[in-house]
């Protein structure tokens, strides 16, 4: 087998890579589970139609074929025909099908993370990922969901992303608009293809405000006064309620109130409030903000790295009030999901984060010779019982090798057992801060390396640009 | 959407099932990293040639198709055909090309452990399996990789195993044999279609010896003599190095004796001797383990629980002298699988273990009435912020309707926040177990639940049946 070369859009990490998407992955599931999330997981599979609800995304679905089924008699396919299969490309299908096949196990409000892989068959010449992690929260009511739950889980992603600027992730921005605003003004403005708006306005950072002003003529129908209202509205954003009485104003300007656009400015204005108060400075109500074409119906967000904009939202979601219904009832939601593969991708290439080491083990014990490799054996077997990761040295090399065994995994320590030397001289257990070289007496029931270098973590690293 | 069903084969668990997973899988690993291994994680496809290198499984790939390809020019798929993929079904396969392709990276010998879904195309009618989770341990070695290993490796999944004891998960019984000793007894014997013979004895559990005694004489070309005497092979097993010196003995009465023999005699008995010195009892020596028509070529493994036999094997694995090869190097290695997804299976369905509950959250901060809310969500960042997860109540409901709230979800403790009840009279801080309705004054900044309570945890169950 000739060497293989990776396949382009199907991101894999080198074990000291693997560490730092572990402990984003940790990280984040600990501050989900801090306020309560419980974690599930689905299988990776949908059937086709249900994947193919979602208008937009069908193109990009990976269907399965079992590579034998052909061969076989249509028999002994079961009683009934197979359903065909594709692979999820989001954890919010599955997590809306699995509140439907469950929803009389779980208990309502069910607040859940779920962090899992999907994929995307995008065109190959894109040099987009085709395989990557989400981490997604979501909270769904059985009938009716509280408003406070959209001011929630935009904080909870600001906190759980807060959690990782120690080791040198960037701070973030999450911008949010509400669907009601938006609705609720335009149709005040006389513009009822709210979705030819919305779907305008969203190209906005790509085109620029002319061409927007154009595509709002040419395919929402708007007359050139409506088109700079709308572009006009697009314009605000802030960090404070300051924010709220803008749109109303303009709203006023232009005699485009409505109750829609009242109800979106006061979830909106409770929204930004509560962020100034638990997280300042970390929300921005930004009103061109849509989300495309998405099922959203209140609030909106996005999230970008502080100095990094462009490299588009690495956290989105809203408010839906529809996630399923199974005709009896409807379930509403409310939640977003992190592009951990992408961010993970971003803060290695730049150089923002490393490893402190691509092995957990905090000690190598040394092997003096294979016939007493047994007492190396106990060594470690008595870190590891105190919670030392702890690896054994591979063969009986002379000392030097072995130090240079662990330097090369970033170990930093190396251990040398207790024994008897050749000319009958008992020693006693040493072990070595091979960057230090520092060497000391030690006693595997007691010795306890620095907190800091007890695993393998992560730390800020030198930004490469 | 009428209510879904579940997809036979591909199994999910309700938030208590996946706590129980989760406990699983978080104590494998802690093992794993104690040991020194290096957590990767593969992408879930591979080119479509790769997986079918290994004949017997070929029958189970799930092919992945892009829905919309076929609609596609084929200049538009980029500067060359794209690869057929499908998904990996096991976790061998992707680890020896991830080796192949990051040789240059990575330090031999390299010790990888690896947590992730496999996808098997099993015919529906089998009721088994066709995604679920596996937890791989594999050394691998540059060139060459030391015997001891194949003592260390399952001694490691036999600590792992065991640290799921105090959960109710039972003992485990790992029984090892050796591809040298029995390939060097058929051919001493003069039995020299190795395969066949293997293969008629991995029947023995399913079939019975007199059946596999005619296997033998049909399909491996043995003598009625020959035959008894490889039925004589497999019926030897026993926990210390007196399994050797029968097999020895009973090689020496067929004249069947062969440095090959020898050679994994030596290596058996090595293990047993280590075996019995660190695990006590769990490793078993089983002359008739013979991994069908894998390509080990030295210490063979299968786990089984006791009492639980007839599931089969949870844990298997062994020596290959190739795990891979790029034509200048070859990587020989060891390594272990466990079937996650039937062992938690298995431990829910027969109530071996339960969750103490289905949510993350030790505390619910009750809401007095919407207008304070903001005092439960100060309680509850204070609980968090030291640890403590916590969640608030959906609806400032009845005081009982949140304490009911609490118990469905089984989190244990209730807080009433501080306040000032109608009447104009402040009220202190309580916080209520609700299990024993103990009620007292608790300070937000350092109230602690007891230990047991923080976090939702794994117990043993009450034994279905």
């Amino acid at each position: 087998m000739a060497r293989p070369t990776p396949l382009s859009g199907f991101p894999e990490w080198l074990p000291d890579g693997r560490v730092v998407e572990q402990h984003v992955l940790d990280s984040l599931r600990r501050t989900f589970e801090l306020h309560g999330f419980a974690g599930i997981e689905t299988r990776a599979v949908e059937p086709l139609d249900q994947l193919l609800r979602k208008g937009e995304t069908s193109k990009e679905v990976y269907v399965l074929r079992r590579l034998q089924e052909e061969g076989e008699e249509p028999a002994a396919r079961g009683d009934r025909a197979e359903k065909q299969l594709g692979l999820h490309f989001d954890l919010t299908v599955p997590f809306a099908r699995y509140v439907l096949e469950n929803a009389g196990h779980l208990a309502f409000p069910f607040k859940r993370y779920q962090i899992q892989k999907v994929w995307r068959g995008e065109r190959p010449q894109e040099g987009r990922f085709r395989e990557f992690v989400q981490a997604d929260i979501d909270v769904v009511g059985a009938g009716d969901l509280p408003y406070h739950y959209e001011v929630e889980l935009p904080l909870v992603m600001a906190e759980a992303l807060g959690e990782l600027r120690p080791v040198g992730v960037p701070p973030v921005r999450i911008l949010v608009n509400n669907r009601k605003v938006a609705e609720g003004f335009y149709r005040g403005l006389g513009l009822d293809d709210v979705e030819a708006v919305l779907r305008s306005i969203d190209k906005l950072d790509k085109v620029g405000p002319d061409e927007v002003a154009r595509l709002l003529v040419t395919e929402a129908g708007a007359t050139p006064e409506q088109a700079a209202a709308c572009l006009e509205l697009a314009s605000i954003s802030g960090t404070d309620v300051g924010v709220v009485e803008r749109v109303r104003a303009l709203a006023a300007t232009h005699d485009a109130s409505t109750d829609l656009l009242e109800t979106g400015l006061e979830e909106l204005g409770a929204l930004v409030a509560a962020a100034a108060e638990r997280a300042p400075g970390v929300v921005v109500a930004d009103l061109k903000i849509a989300r495309g074409l998405d099922y959203y119906t209140g609030s909106v967000y996005e999230t970008v790295l502080v100095g990094h904009e462009h490299l588009g939202s690495i956290c989105s979601g809203g408010r839906y009030d529809t996630l399923a219904s199974d005709g009896a009832n409807t379930y509403p939601g409310v939640g977003l999901s992190i592009g951990v593969s992408r961010l993970v991708s971003r803060l290695l290439s730049v150089g923002l984060v490393r490893a402190t080491r691509a092995v957990p083990s905090a000690v190598l014990v040394a092997v003096t010779d294979e016939a007493t490799r047994g007492d190396s054996d106990r060594v470690a077997a008595a870190l590891r019982a105190r919670g030392i990761p702890t690896d054994v040295a591979p063969t009986a090399a002379k000392f030097g090798k072995q130090i240079r065994f662990a330097d090369r995994r970033g170990i930093p320590f190396v251990w040398f057992p207790a024994g008897v030397t050749a000319d009958g001289t008992a020693t006693t257990h040493q072990v070595k801060d091979i960057r230090s070289g520092d060497q000391v007496e030690a006693d595997p029931a007691t010795w306890e390396p620095p907190t800091e270098d007890l695993w393998a973590t992560v730390v800020a690293g030198e930004q490469k640009g």
